[in-house]
Protein backbone atom coordinates (compact mmCIF):
# COMPACT_ATOMS: atom_id res chain seq x y z
CA UNK A 1 0.00 0.00 0.00
CA UNK A 2 2.19 2.51 0.71
CA UNK A 3 4.92 1.38 -1.39
CA UNK A 4 2.91 4.02 -3.87
CA UNK A 5 3.66 7.09 -1.98
CA UNK A 6 7.56 6.26 -2.19
CA UNK A 7 7.05 5.30 -6.10
CA UNK A 8 5.33 8.74 -6.56
CA UNK A 9 8.27 10.62 -4.58
CA UNK A 10 11.21 9.20 -6.45
CA UNK A 11 9.07 10.11 -10.09
CA UNK A 12 8.25 13.43 -8.98
CA UNK A 13 12.01 14.11 -7.89
CA UNK A 14 13.64 12.86 -11.03
CA UNK A 15 10.93 14.72 -13.16
CA UNK A 16 12.26 17.50 -10.88
CA UNK A 17 8.61 18.32 -10.36
CA UNK A 18 9.81 18.12 -6.57
CA UNK A 19 12.67 19.22 -5.05
CA UNK A 20 14.65 19.95 -1.59
CA UNK A 21 12.61 22.23 0.10
CA UNK A 22 9.61 21.83 -1.40
CA UNK A 23 6.47 20.51 1.02
CA UNK A 24 4.83 17.61 0.10
CA UNK A 25 0.95 17.29 0.02
CA UNK A 26 -0.96 16.66 3.35
CA UNK A 27 -1.88 12.99 4.32
CA UNK A 28 -5.57 12.92 3.94
CA UNK A 29 -4.77 14.62 0.43
CA UNK A 30 -1.82 11.80 -0.61
CA UNK A 31 -4.55 9.19 1.20
CA UNK A 32 -7.37 10.30 -0.65
CA UNK A 33 -5.29 10.92 -4.22
CA UNK A 34 -3.87 7.12 -3.88
CA UNK A 35 -6.68 5.66 -2.40
CA UNK A 36 -4.79 4.20 0.53
CA UNK A 37 -5.52 5.30 4.14
CA UNK A 38 -4.01 7.58 6.22
CA UNK A 39 -2.04 5.61 8.19
CA UNK A 40 -0.39 3.58 5.10
CA UNK A 41 0.61 7.51 4.36
CA UNK A 42 1.80 7.79 7.66
CA UNK A 43 3.63 4.74 7.41
CA UNK A 44 5.24 6.01 4.10
CA UNK A 45 6.27 9.25 5.60
CA UNK A 46 8.02 7.48 8.45
CA UNK A 47 10.32 5.48 5.74
CA UNK A 48 11.02 8.73 3.97
CA UNK A 49 11.94 10.56 7.25
CA UNK A 50 13.80 7.25 8.47
CA UNK A 51 16.08 7.35 5.16
CA UNK A 52 16.85 10.97 5.26
CA UNK A 53 14.24 11.93 2.29
CA UNK A 54 12.03 14.00 4.67
CA UNK A 55 11.76 16.16 7.88
CA UNK A 56 8.28 15.51 9.04
CA UNK A 57 6.43 18.96 10.79
CA UNK A 58 4.28 18.25 13.76
CA UNK A 59 0.81 19.23 14.30
CA UNK A 60 -2.05 19.20 11.93
CA UNK A 61 -2.30 22.91 11.15
CA UNK A 62 -2.04 24.55 7.54
CA UNK A 63 1.30 24.37 7.73
CA UNK A 64 1.65 20.77 8.74
CA UNK A 65 3.21 18.43 5.94
CA UNK A 66 6.46 16.93 5.60
CA UNK A 67 9.27 18.85 3.76
CA UNK A 68 11.28 17.02 1.44
CA UNK A 69 15.40 17.11 2.56
CA UNK A 70 18.13 15.15 1.23
CA UNK A 71 20.55 13.90 4.35
CA UNK A 72 21.75 10.31 3.25
CA UNK A 73 24.53 10.34 5.86
CA UNK A 74 22.40 10.13 8.96
CA UNK A 75 20.23 7.39 7.06
CA UNK A 76 22.54 5.02 6.02
CA UNK A 77 24.93 4.93 8.98
CA UNK A 78 21.71 3.98 11.52
CA UNK A 79 21.06 1.40 8.96
CA UNK A 80 24.75 0.24 8.31
CA UNK A 81 25.02 0.20 12.12
CA UNK A 82 21.93 -1.56 12.72
CA UNK A 83 23.05 -4.75 9.74
CA UNK A 84 26.35 -4.40 12.15
CA UNK A 85 23.81 -5.70 15.09
CA UNK A 86 22.72 -8.56 13.21
CA UNK A 87 26.41 -9.54 12.75
CA UNK A 88 26.19 -9.47 8.82
CA UNK A 89 28.56 -6.77 8.56
CA UNK A 90 31.74 -7.30 10.53
CA UNK A 91 33.23 -4.59 12.11
CA UNK A 92 36.35 -5.50 10.50
CA UNK A 93 35.01 -4.82 7.40
CA UNK A 94 34.02 -1.20 8.24
CA UNK A 95 36.98 -0.69 9.17
CA UNK A 96 38.82 -1.92 6.01
CA UNK A 97 36.17 0.21 3.84
CA UNK A 98 36.84 3.45 5.60
CA UNK A 99 40.77 2.73 4.94
CA UNK A 100 40.11 2.02 1.60
CA UNK A 101 38.29 5.55 1.07
CA UNK A 102 39.98 7.68 3.56
CA UNK A 103 43.55 6.71 2.16
CA UNK A 104 42.53 7.49 -1.58
CA UNK A 105 40.21 10.19 -0.34
CA UNK A 106 43.45 11.95 1.71
CA UNK A 107 45.33 11.48 -0.93
CA UNK A 108 43.16 13.72 -3.37
CA UNK A 109 42.17 15.94 -0.57
CA UNK A 110 45.81 16.96 -0.22
CA UNK A 111 46.51 17.28 -3.89
CA UNK A 112 43.20 18.77 -5.10
CA UNK A 113 43.18 22.39 -7.04
CA UNK A 114 43.67 25.66 -4.56
CA UNK A 115 40.30 27.14 -3.78
CA UNK A 116 38.42 29.83 -1.49
CA UNK A 117 36.34 26.56 -0.35
CA UNK A 118 39.54 24.42 0.13
CA UNK A 119 40.90 27.50 1.76
CA UNK A 120 38.29 28.07 4.51
CA UNK A 121 37.89 24.11 4.84
CA UNK A 122 41.80 24.14 5.57
CA UNK A 123 41.52 26.90 7.75
CA UNK A 124 38.43 25.17 9.72
CA UNK A 125 40.32 22.01 10.00
CA UNK A 126 43.38 23.54 11.55
CA UNK A 127 41.11 25.45 14.06
CA UNK A 128 39.33 21.91 15.15
CA UNK A 129 43.44 20.55 15.45
CA UNK A 130 44.26 23.68 17.45
CA UNK A 131 40.76 22.83 20.13
CA UNK A 132 42.10 19.08 19.85
CA UNK A 133 45.56 20.09 21.30
CA UNK A 134 44.05 21.20 24.37
CA UNK A 135 44.58 18.19 27.16
CA UNK A 136 41.54 19.59 29.22
CA UNK A 137 38.86 19.56 26.50
CA UNK A 138 36.40 16.52 27.28
CA UNK A 139 36.89 13.80 25.64
CA UNK A 140 33.34 13.85 24.22
CA UNK A 141 34.19 16.93 22.17
CA UNK A 142 37.40 15.35 21.24
CA UNK A 143 35.33 13.22 19.26
CA UNK A 144 33.34 15.14 18.35
CA UNK A 145 36.33 18.02 16.75
CA UNK A 146 37.62 14.58 15.67
CA UNK A 147 34.50 13.38 13.16
CA UNK A 148 34.57 17.12 12.25
CA UNK A 149 37.90 16.77 10.81
CA UNK A 150 37.92 13.65 9.07
CA UNK A 151 34.52 14.75 7.13
CA UNK A 152 35.91 17.92 6.80
CA UNK A 153 39.19 16.62 5.04
CA UNK A 154 36.79 13.96 3.29
CA UNK A 155 34.35 16.74 1.67
CA UNK A 156 37.85 18.49 0.20
CA UNK A 157 38.11 15.11 -2.30
CA UNK A 158 35.21 16.21 -3.90
CA UNK A 159 33.13 13.12 -4.14
CA UNK A 160 29.79 13.52 -2.71
CA UNK A 161 29.02 9.59 -2.80
CA UNK A 162 32.54 8.96 -0.78
CA UNK A 163 31.64 12.14 1.83
CA UNK A 164 28.32 10.25 3.02
CA UNK A 165 29.64 6.37 2.56
CA UNK A 166 32.47 7.69 4.98
CA UNK A 167 30.34 9.74 7.60
CA UNK A 168 27.89 6.43 7.03
CA UNK A 169 30.47 3.88 8.32
CA UNK A 170 31.60 6.79 11.01
CA UNK A 171 28.42 6.63 12.34
CA UNK A 172 28.14 3.04 12.38
CA UNK A 173 31.40 2.62 14.35
CA UNK A 174 30.86 5.38 16.92
CA UNK A 175 29.16 3.11 19.30
CA UNK A 176 32.22 0.81 18.53
CA UNK A 177 34.43 3.30 19.30
CA UNK A 178 32.85 4.91 22.56
CA UNK A 179 32.81 1.84 24.38
CA UNK A 180 36.11 0.76 23.35
CA UNK A 181 37.45 4.12 24.61
CA UNK A 182 35.66 3.18 27.42
CA UNK A 183 37.49 0.42 28.17
CA UNK A 184 41.01 1.85 27.46
CA UNK A 185 43.28 1.86 30.83
CA UNK A 186 45.60 4.20 28.67
CA UNK A 187 43.23 6.15 26.91
CA UNK A 188 44.79 9.71 27.51
CA UNK A 189 48.64 8.54 26.17
CA UNK A 190 45.44 6.93 23.00
CA UNK A 191 44.54 10.50 22.56
CA UNK A 192 47.80 11.58 22.44
CA UNK A 193 49.12 9.45 19.87
CA UNK A 194 45.73 9.94 18.15
CA UNK A 195 46.37 13.97 18.21
CA UNK A 196 49.88 13.70 16.92
CA UNK A 197 48.60 11.54 13.98
CA UNK A 198 45.92 14.32 13.38
CA UNK A 199 48.45 17.30 13.50
CA UNK A 200 50.87 14.67 10.60
CA UNK A 201 47.84 14.32 8.28
CA UNK A 202 47.03 17.86 8.60
CA UNK A 203 50.23 19.40 7.88
CA UNK A 204 50.69 16.60 4.40
CA UNK A 205 47.51 18.23 3.01
CA UNK A 206 48.45 21.89 4.15
CA UNK A 207 52.07 20.86 2.27
CA UNK A 208 50.01 19.18 -0.49
CA UNK A 209 52.34 16.19 -0.05
CA UNK A 210 49.55 13.47 -1.13
CA UNK A 211 51.24 10.38 -0.92
CA UNK A 212 52.16 11.68 2.79
CA UNK A 213 48.82 12.51 3.56
CA UNK A 214 47.53 9.21 2.76
CA UNK A 215 49.95 7.23 4.45
CA UNK A 216 49.13 9.24 7.98
CA UNK A 217 46.10 8.57 7.34
CA UNK A 218 46.21 4.88 7.04
CA UNK A 219 48.54 4.82 9.79
CA UNK A 220 45.67 6.58 12.16
CA UNK A 221 43.36 4.01 11.28
CA UNK A 222 45.27 1.12 11.27
CA UNK A 223 46.72 1.67 14.84
CA UNK A 224 43.76 2.70 16.62
CA UNK A 225 41.51 -0.48 15.77
CA UNK A 226 45.07 -2.43 15.89
CA UNK A 227 45.59 -0.77 19.46
CA UNK A 228 41.94 -0.80 20.56
CA UNK A 229 41.27 -4.91 18.85
CA UNK A 230 44.43 -5.88 21.79
CA UNK A 231 43.11 -4.02 24.41
CA UNK A 232 39.84 -5.89 24.13
CA UNK A 233 41.82 -9.11 24.46
CA UNK A 234 39.69 -10.98 21.73
CA UNK A 235 36.61 -10.08 23.78
CA UNK A 236 34.79 -8.52 20.85
CA UNK A 237 32.08 -10.76 19.13
CA UNK A 238 32.36 -8.68 16.49
CA UNK A 239 35.39 -8.87 15.10
CA UNK B 1 7.14 7.16 19.62
CA UNK B 2 8.16 4.48 17.31
CA UNK B 3 11.67 5.11 17.71
CA UNK B 4 11.64 3.70 21.12
CA UNK B 5 11.16 -0.32 18.67
CA UNK B 6 14.19 0.65 16.71
CA UNK B 7 16.03 0.73 20.24
CA UNK B 8 14.52 -1.76 21.42
CA UNK B 9 15.69 -4.22 18.63
CA UNK B 10 19.25 -2.46 18.12
CA UNK B 11 19.67 -3.32 22.06
CA UNK B 12 18.82 -6.87 21.68
CA UNK B 13 20.77 -7.57 18.23
CA UNK B 14 23.72 -6.04 20.17
CA UNK B 15 23.34 -8.58 23.02
CA UNK B 16 22.92 -11.37 20.93
CA UNK B 17 18.95 -11.72 22.30
CA UNK B 18 17.62 -11.64 19.17
CA UNK B 19 19.44 -12.89 16.27
CA UNK B 20 18.47 -13.12 12.40
CA UNK B 21 15.75 -15.70 11.68
CA UNK B 22 13.67 -14.87 14.69
CA UNK B 23 10.14 -13.92 14.71
CA UNK B 24 9.26 -10.11 16.37
CA UNK B 25 6.80 -10.74 19.18
CA UNK B 26 3.47 -9.30 17.36
CA UNK B 27 2.30 -6.20 17.33
CA UNK B 28 -0.12 -6.06 20.06
CA UNK B 29 2.22 -7.22 21.97
CA UNK B 30 4.49 -4.62 21.35
CA UNK B 31 2.47 -2.21 22.16
CA UNK B 32 1.46 -3.19 25.20
CA UNK B 33 5.11 -3.42 26.02
CA UNK B 34 5.69 0.04 25.22
CA UNK B 35 2.74 1.92 25.98
CA UNK B 36 2.17 3.21 22.33
CA UNK B 37 -0.24 2.47 19.68
CA UNK B 38 -0.33 -0.40 17.56
CA UNK B 39 -0.18 2.30 14.36
CA UNK B 40 3.32 3.29 16.01
CA UNK B 41 4.35 -0.04 16.13
CA UNK B 42 3.26 -1.25 12.66
CA UNK B 43 5.78 2.59 11.28
CA UNK B 44 8.42 0.55 13.38
CA UNK B 45 7.68 -2.60 11.10
CA UNK B 46 7.95 -0.81 8.21
CA UNK B 47 10.89 0.97 8.86
CA UNK B 48 12.81 -1.91 9.49
CA UNK B 49 11.55 -3.78 6.49
CA UNK B 50 12.36 -0.46 4.24
CA UNK B 51 16.09 -1.07 5.84
CA UNK B 52 16.47 -4.30 4.62
CA UNK B 53 16.50 -5.97 8.82
CA UNK B 54 12.84 -7.70 8.38
CA UNK B 55 10.34 -9.15 6.45
CA UNK B 56 7.26 -8.53 7.57
CA UNK B 57 4.41 -11.23 6.88
CA UNK B 58 1.14 -10.87 6.21
CA UNK B 59 -1.90 -11.95 8.16
CA UNK B 60 -2.70 -11.82 11.68
CA UNK B 61 -3.04 -15.24 12.82
CA UNK B 62 -0.30 -17.05 15.57
CA UNK B 63 2.23 -17.14 12.47
CA UNK B 64 1.79 -13.26 11.86
CA UNK B 65 4.91 -11.40 12.87
CA UNK B 66 8.22 -10.37 11.30
CA UNK B 67 11.11 -12.21 10.69
CA UNK B 68 14.46 -10.41 11.28
CA UNK B 69 16.74 -10.41 8.21
CA UNK B 70 19.78 -8.39 7.10
CA UNK B 71 19.43 -7.60 3.81
CA UNK B 72 21.22 -4.55 3.55
CA UNK B 73 22.14 -3.75 -0.06
CA UNK B 74 18.72 -3.75 -2.04
CA UNK B 75 17.76 -1.18 1.92
CA UNK B 76 20.77 0.93 1.00
CA UNK B 77 20.56 0.96 -2.80
CA UNK B 78 16.95 2.30 -2.68
CA UNK B 79 18.19 4.95 -0.44
CA UNK B 80 21.19 5.79 -2.66
CA UNK B 81 19.00 6.21 -5.54
CA UNK B 82 16.21 8.35 -3.41
CA UNK B 83 18.89 10.49 -2.94
CA UNK B 84 20.34 10.55 -6.32
CA UNK B 85 16.96 11.56 -7.63
CA UNK B 86 16.78 15.08 -5.03
CA UNK B 87 20.25 15.39 -6.98
CA UNK B 88 22.02 15.53 -4.10
CA UNK B 89 24.33 12.57 -4.72
CA UNK B 90 25.25 13.46 -8.68
CA UNK B 91 25.44 10.09 -10.72
CA UNK B 92 29.46 10.92 -11.48
CA UNK B 93 30.21 10.63 -7.92
CA UNK B 94 28.82 7.34 -7.97
CA UNK B 95 30.32 5.96 -10.86
CA UNK B 96 33.80 6.84 -9.18
CA UNK B 97 32.93 5.95 -6.13
CA UNK B 98 32.16 2.21 -7.90
CA UNK B 99 35.84 2.68 -9.87
CA UNK B 100 37.26 3.29 -6.65
CA UNK B 101 35.97 -0.26 -4.68
CA UNK B 102 35.48 -2.29 -7.55
CA UNK B 103 39.31 -2.03 -8.80
CA UNK B 104 40.70 -2.23 -5.47
CA UNK B 105 38.11 -5.17 -5.12
CA UNK B 106 39.46 -6.91 -8.70
CA UNK B 107 42.82 -6.65 -7.80
CA UNK B 108 41.84 -8.40 -4.68
CA UNK B 109 39.72 -11.31 -6.47
CA UNK B 110 42.25 -11.96 -8.80
CA UNK B 111 45.32 -12.44 -5.80
CA UNK B 112 42.64 -14.00 -3.06
CA UNK B 113 43.79 -17.17 -1.54
CA UNK B 114 42.55 -20.50 -3.28
CA UNK B 115 39.59 -21.79 -1.83
CA UNK B 116 37.20 -24.50 -2.52
CA UNK B 117 34.38 -21.55 -2.23
CA UNK B 118 37.02 -19.20 -4.87
CA UNK B 119 37.16 -21.89 -7.34
CA UNK B 120 33.22 -22.53 -7.12
CA UNK B 121 32.33 -19.08 -7.42
CA UNK B 122 34.96 -18.70 -10.59
CA UNK B 123 33.97 -21.53 -11.81
CA UNK B 124 30.09 -19.45 -11.62
CA UNK B 125 31.42 -16.47 -12.88
CA UNK B 126 32.75 -18.30 -16.61
CA UNK B 127 29.27 -19.60 -16.85
CA UNK B 128 27.83 -16.02 -16.51
CA UNK B 129 30.54 -15.13 -19.12
CA UNK B 130 29.53 -17.63 -21.55
CA UNK B 131 25.68 -17.16 -21.41
CA UNK B 132 26.65 -13.44 -22.25
CA UNK B 133 28.44 -14.60 -25.24
CA UNK B 134 24.88 -15.47 -26.80
CA UNK B 135 24.25 -12.48 -29.34
CA UNK B 136 20.60 -13.49 -28.79
CA UNK B 137 20.49 -13.76 -25.18
CA UNK B 138 17.64 -10.81 -24.36
CA UNK B 139 18.91 -7.47 -23.18
CA UNK B 140 17.24 -8.01 -19.78
CA UNK B 141 19.28 -10.99 -19.08
CA UNK B 142 22.92 -9.72 -20.88
CA UNK B 143 21.86 -6.86 -17.46
CA UNK B 144 21.09 -9.63 -14.86
CA UNK B 145 24.25 -12.09 -16.09
CA UNK B 146 26.15 -8.61 -15.75
CA UNK B 147 25.46 -7.57 -12.39
CA UNK B 148 25.39 -10.79 -11.01
CA UNK B 149 28.71 -11.37 -12.80
CA UNK B 150 30.58 -8.04 -11.05
CA UNK B 151 28.63 -8.79 -7.82
CA UNK B 152 30.18 -12.34 -7.82
CA UNK B 153 33.80 -11.05 -8.03
CA UNK B 154 33.10 -8.56 -5.81
CA UNK B 155 32.70 -11.07 -3.23
CA UNK B 156 35.83 -13.19 -3.95
CA UNK B 157 37.82 -9.79 -2.14
CA UNK B 158 35.78 -10.82 1.20
CA UNK B 159 34.81 -7.83 2.65
CA UNK B 160 31.08 -8.09 3.11
CA UNK B 161 30.55 -3.98 3.21
CA UNK B 162 32.63 -3.40 0.40
CA UNK B 163 30.23 -6.06 -1.13
CA UNK B 164 27.21 -4.22 -0.17
CA UNK B 165 27.96 -1.00 -1.39
CA UNK B 166 28.98 -1.95 -4.58
CA UNK B 167 25.89 -3.66 -4.78
CA UNK B 168 23.92 -0.74 -3.72
CA UNK B 169 25.42 1.49 -5.78
CA UNK B 170 25.33 -0.68 -8.55
CA UNK B 171 21.64 -0.62 -7.93
CA UNK B 172 21.09 2.94 -7.35
CA UNK B 173 22.27 2.84 -10.99
CA UNK B 174 20.63 0.93 -12.57
CA UNK B 175 17.82 2.99 -14.29
CA UNK B 176 20.49 5.46 -15.05
CA UNK B 177 22.41 2.11 -17.37
CA UNK B 178 18.81 1.12 -18.40
CA UNK B 179 17.88 4.71 -19.71
CA UNK B 180 21.51 4.86 -21.16
CA UNK B 181 21.44 1.71 -23.21
CA UNK B 182 17.61 2.15 -24.54
CA UNK B 183 18.99 5.55 -26.00
CA UNK B 184 22.31 4.18 -27.46
CA UNK B 185 22.21 3.58 -31.40
CA UNK B 186 24.92 1.35 -31.18
CA UNK B 187 23.56 -0.68 -28.21
CA UNK B 188 24.64 -3.81 -29.77
CA UNK B 189 28.53 -3.37 -30.66
CA UNK B 190 28.39 -1.54 -27.24
CA UNK B 191 27.01 -4.84 -25.98
CA UNK B 192 30.07 -7.07 -27.71
CA UNK B 193 32.69 -4.52 -26.13
CA UNK B 194 31.25 -4.67 -22.52
CA UNK B 195 31.14 -8.64 -22.84
CA UNK B 196 34.86 -8.32 -24.19
CA UNK B 197 35.99 -6.60 -20.80
CA UNK B 198 34.09 -9.24 -19.23
CA UNK B 199 35.87 -11.82 -20.91
CA UNK B 200 39.45 -9.86 -20.07
CA UNK B 201 38.86 -9.22 -16.08
CA UNK B 202 37.47 -12.97 -15.81
CA UNK B 203 40.69 -13.89 -17.64
CA UNK B 204 42.93 -12.15 -15.22
CA UNK B 205 41.32 -13.22 -12.20
CA UNK B 206 41.70 -16.75 -12.84
CA UNK B 207 45.13 -16.08 -13.78
CA UNK B 208 45.31 -14.40 -10.63
CA UNK B 209 46.96 -11.02 -12.50
CA UNK B 210 45.94 -8.65 -9.98
CA UNK B 211 47.07 -5.66 -11.96
CA UNK B 212 45.81 -6.51 -15.09
CA UNK B 213 41.90 -7.64 -13.35
CA UNK B 214 42.00 -3.94 -11.84
CA UNK B 215 42.88 -2.30 -15.23
CA UNK B 216 40.49 -4.21 -16.79
CA UNK B 217 37.70 -3.59 -14.52
CA UNK B 218 38.59 0.13 -14.70
CA UNK B 219 38.81 0.55 -18.30
CA UNK B 220 35.46 -1.48 -18.38
CA UNK B 221 33.62 1.27 -15.92
CA UNK B 222 35.15 3.69 -17.05
CA UNK B 223 34.61 3.01 -21.44
CA UNK B 224 30.70 2.70 -20.46
CA UNK B 225 30.31 5.87 -18.72
CA UNK B 226 32.06 7.73 -20.88
CA UNK B 227 30.77 6.17 -23.79
CA UNK B 228 26.97 6.69 -22.18
CA UNK B 229 27.91 10.56 -21.62
CA UNK B 230 29.08 11.43 -24.84
CA UNK B 231 26.15 9.66 -26.66
CA UNK B 232 23.68 11.48 -24.20
CA UNK B 233 25.43 14.86 -25.73
CA UNK B 234 25.00 16.38 -21.91
CA UNK B 235 21.19 15.55 -22.07
CA UNK B 236 21.91 14.70 -18.90
CA UNK B 237 20.72 16.39 -15.44
CA UNK B 238 22.52 14.40 -12.79
CA UNK B 239 25.96 14.54 -14.88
Amino acid sequence: MYTVVLDWLEERLRSGEISVGDKLPGERHLAEEFGISRASVREAIRILDAMGLVRSSTGSGPNAGAIVISDPSAALGWALRMHVATRSLPVRDLVQTRLLLETQSAHEAATAAETPERAAALGRAAELVEAMEDPDLPDERFHAADAQFHILLASLAGNMVVETIMSSLRQATIGYVQETVAGLEDWPRVRRTLQQHHREILLATQERRGEDAAAALQNHITWFFGHSAAARHEDDRHD
